[in-house]
């Protein structure tokens, strides 16, 4: 059984998170011990107005974006989406993905990283 | 590469959801054979003022809670926990849990379950 509270999680502040701009708090909701071996990452991202996480390549696993608040753009390899409350982005593995925050608010999503091989 | 828009997504409307009360809404954010077979659930369940998943047993799995909205009372076995907003609460396999929203809004919440044992 576990049970945390929000102010034991640990948040990271991330400055330029993948060569992006500005800073990212990227909130831990399980730790990558508590995946059960099945992925690295559970975590609720807040990226400012104006900030942004680079373009970066996933390998070895894949990871699902969905915004909880907020809005933005989100790139996936040479495709670029317009995203917002209530929608889901997924890179697979081998593939590069970015988001941005273009809006006047704080952007907020969950994160999930899975990965795509045998346990580990 | 997966873009799904909010409204592009499976919400199920189920009633007395583990022999709860009233309805809860389950918004399917990827589906079970998106999940690379590393659990069977990654959801935005919504329980309206008043209403509750009943107690359950997990089996084979683990699933998380994490509260994004609102407010009301976690159970894992026999403990009880007042759960809001930020809060997370994971159930061990071979053991139980329940939700229900005892406050005034709804009480949403990401629900994520993974498998305990190998890919399946």
């Amino acid at each position: 059984m576990l049970f945390r509270h929000s102010d034991e999680m640990l948040t990271e502040q991330i400055d330029h998170m993948r060569g992006g701009q500005g800073t990212v708090a990227v909130k831990h909701l399980l730790k990558p011990d508590e995946m059960l071996g099945k992925g690295r990452l559970f975590a609720q991202n807040t990226i400012p107005p104006g900030a942004s996480i680079g373009l970066h390549r996933h390998q070895g696993d894949s990871e699902a974006y969905y915004v909880i608040a907020g809005s933005g753009v989100y790139h996936d390899d040479d495709q670029s989406f317009a995203i917002g409350v209530g929608d889901l982005a997924r890179v697979d593995d081998q593939h590069l993905h970015s988001i941005e925050n273009t809006g006047d608010v704080p952007l907020v999503f969950i994160a999930l990283i899975l990965f795509t091989g045998e346990p580990q």
